[in-house]
Formats: structure tokens, sequence, C-alpha cells
């Protein structure tokens, strides 16, 4: 497996894949990895001649006050990993190589940015639409791969391909937990022993939330007093946003009689922790 | 020559010249085309196996007060053109056919695009920059023709390939001119014989600016008050911006100590005409 830092050794290996009709599959990171990512690289693998794994802790994506400094890292521990599931070659650039001093140019995908995570991080899908396309137009992958945890980043994703005509096949891969529920994710590694066992809220409510639906419950706002009122009894956890959403086009539904998104945001401690999960009538 | 008017028919045919390995040109035009555009094509021809010129006039980059609805047309003539240029393939699809109900993707280049038609267009680069991104990645040309006389144009189209690794390269071809100087636009069309005749102070004026530049001058207001002064002699002309920018950052310049920019704009009655040369010191 090779690990390339710059641009011109990337195009150099993707023009020789594709000069040999390679098929490559793209699972872009910001590193640290975790079985969620393992799932979505032995996905790519098996579906893909070749596999590249960005690990790119992407600076336009974090807001002023967010995490992009404590961000982990670990690209030793990340090389391993890939090396093991089988990638071909990890992107790891320099922000200076994916960001050049006149950089000006973004991508916004409009109102499916409007609610969830995208009214609480302004600019951040901006970040992540413009980096994965540069992601795209470098690499060229038939197939990108996606978690579900990140349900509208996905959906974001997904639209831009669509709407750009990208000639790219967007996978979303199922959330992976921990034994005990909690949804893997690089960010777990901020959370105290304590804080990690009150996480498990996260996923304990959304368990709460299933059981109401499957009793035929139809009503969005009662179904959201039930999360919520949930992670409320947790002293640990402050709700950034509990919603039910349409789950194509992320509109706020008053009445669950589509397929529909059940998203939360919550602090657990200074950690910005999300979870969801959809419902499919 | 093949005319198309669909993604799929499209898709099918850069994907049979890719697989036999043609390099492709495109040119991107809004059709009603004229010996600019045929220029672009021309060398087009010279540089590639094939060659796509797409006919759209695009919705996106119109204003809502601007020509969108009486933007001429004439695909027959059009198509005439582009055979008898050599050209392999018209794309010329319709606005649904581009922008699905719930198009929602849109593509910004900060900074370059803050002056000139930038600051008088508002939306402009944005919807020119879109478009331009869904046909590169629908027919993944490898190189694409761009007159110089959209100077602002040219300098985006390059700074947005630059930016988000897009792999074509740019071509910027010299403005085409009538027999009396005045620079062939679509545009022209909508002139009544009176006004073409005014229009020729565009032309008139920048050749004043560059006979003084040729003697030396280095002041930028010096230069913008001749070329000012020289299109108010003219009745029927309305300075839009007469502007001296650096070539590549777009920013204006007190003096003129690099390569520049002389860019105008002028309405002769309710046609809005720009013009331009670049300064190489």
């Amino acid at each position: 497996m090779k690990i390339v830092n710059n641009i011109k050794d990337l195009k150099s290996c993707i023009k020789l894949w594709k000069d040999s009709n390679c098929s490559i599959g793209l699972v872009p990171t910001m590193g640290y990895l975790h079985e969620g990512h393992k799932s979505l690289i032995d996905r790519a693998c098996r579906e893909n001649d070749k596999v590249v794994v960005s690990v790119f802790v992407n600076p336009t994506q974090f807001g002023a006050n967010e995490d992009l400094d404590k961000y982990p890292r670990d690209i030793k521990r990340d090389s391993k990993l890939c090396e093991e599931s089988g990638a071909s070659l990890i992107f790891a650039p320099s922000p200076d190589e994916m960001y050049s001093k006149n950089f000006s140019t973004y991508i916004n995908v409009e109102n499916l940015t409007d609610g969830l995570c995208g009214s609480r991080r302004p600019g951040h899908f901006r970040g992540v639409c413009t980096v994965v396309s540069k992601l795209f137009n470098l690499i060229t992958p038939n197939k990108a791969y996606f978690g579900e945890k990140d349900a509208q980043q996905l959906a974001v994703i997904k639209h831009m391909v669509e709407d750009l005509n990208f000639d790219v096949t967007i996978v979303g891969c199922p959330i992976i937990r921990e034994y005990n529920g909690l949804a893997k994710s690089s960010r777990n590694t901020y959370l105290s022993k304590e804080e990690k066992k009150a996480a498990l809220i996260l996923n304990c409510s959304l368990g709460k939330a299933k059981k109401l639906l499957k009793s035929g419950l139809k009503d969005s706002n009662d179904l959201k007093s039930v999360i919520t009122n949930s992670l409320r009894d947790e002293p640990l956890a402050k709700i950034d946003y509990v919603e039910i959403v349409d789950s194509i086009s992320l509109k706020p539904v008053k009445k669950i009689e589509n397929n529909v998104l059940i998203a939360i945001a919550v602090f657990i401690g200074k950690t910005r922790l999300i979870d969801n999960f959809t419902w499919n009538i």
C-alpha cells in the first residue's frame, strides 16, 4: 500500500490505474480511523479493483470555534488499518497541498443544508462539498463510500453529485456501533470514562423512538418529546437538536407518513455527538 | 456531426470516444454563433480528436432584469457553422435537462468575481461556474476553449479549475472583431444600424488607451479618464464601468507596473457591450 502526500504523485498513480482499466473506490475520511471507517474500506475493497482512502482533516469544514486543532490524528495507526483492510493507497495531503494561498472556490448545496447540522455549523457543508469535489476530480472514483452516521452529509453529497453530474456512485454504509450501542466516531476519543457512559443516552433515546414508531406513533412532536425527555434524563447531556425530517428533502415533517430521518445532536460535556436512524414506511 | 439534446445520449457518445482514447475539446457557448465562436471551434478541432460544442442559453447566469428571454437563438445556423468547422457533436440541452426541479448546488469563485462584471451582474459568475462544471463532468474534456472577450469569465474559470482540481486545460482565444474593430458578440444583433456605428467607440477608446500605454503612461486614473472622456463623446453610449485591474487578481491598480487588464462595459442604447485588452509589461 502506498502513502501519498502530494497531488502530483496521486495523479500519476490514478493515471496508471485508469490506463489499466481498474475500477477505483474512494473512502474520504478525516483519519483516526475506527471500525465505522473500516466497514467502508472493506466494502470498497470488495467492490473495486483499487481503493483510495483519503486522510485529511479538512480545515474548511470546521467553524472558528470548533475542534480543528485538537481533532485526533494518528496516521501510523490509520496506515496499518488501511493496509490490513486491503486499501491500495492512502492520500494524506497537507492543508497547503489542498488549498493554495489564493484558494477561493466553494460549492454550496442549498436547501438540504438549511437545517440539522447545517444550521448549527455554518459553512460546514460548504467545506465538505468543496473538498469532496476536489477529491472526486483528483481521484475520479467509480464509487465513493460515506457513513450513514453523517446522514445529512450523505444526502448533501448525493444531491451535489446529481446536480453537478459527477460520474460517481455514492454508497451509504450503515452506522457501526460499540457493543453497548454507542455509534463509532473519532470524536468519542474526547470522552472521559464517565462521559462515555453518559453518551449511551443517544442510542438509548433513539431506541425508545423506534419502539414507538413500531407501535404506530405518527405525530412528530410526540416522538420528539419522547426523545427529548429521554435525553434530559442524562445530566451530562445537552441537546443541540432533535429533528424528524423527510429522508429525501430533510425538511421537518409533522406527521410521519413517508420515510423519515430521526436525527439528534447532543453535547456530552464539551463533545458534540450525532446519531440517527431512518424509518421507512 | 451529431446533435444531442439529452445527457444520456451525450454520455454514451463520450464513453465511446474515451474507450477509443480520443482526446476531447469542449467549446461551451450560448449559441447564435459568430466568427468569435468559430475561432474557438477551429482551434479545438486542430488540437483534439473530437470536439463538442455546447449550445445552451444558461438561465442561472442571467439576472432577473437581463435578456434571458430575448437572447438570440438559431440552432440551425449554429449546426451549419459547427459542421463546417469540423465539430463532432453539438450538445443542446433544454433548461430542464440541465436543471432538475430540486436543483440547488452552486459554485462560487470568490474575490475574482467582486469587481468588473461580477459587481454589475450579481450571481452571473455563480451561474457560469456551475454550468461549466456540469459540462466538464459530463464531457470530461481534455481542453476547453473560452474567448478573451469575456476576460473576467476566462480568469474565473481558470481559477475554478485550479481550485477544484478539474483535469482540463483552459485555452483562452483572442477577441475576433468586425473589419471596423467592433468585437464580435451575439448581442451585437440587438443593435440598430445607428447603434452599431456608435458601438465602435468601445474599441476606439481602448485604442487611445493602448497608444498612451505605448508612450509610457503609468497612472491608472489618467488612463481611465482618457477612456471615459472618449466614451462620453458618443451620445448613444452610457458607461457601465471602465477598469484597470491586475491581469491575474483582477484587483484595481493605481500604477501600471505589472500586466494589467483594461476592461470596459458600455450600454449602447439598451444593449450592454464589453471589450478589453491586456497590457503586458
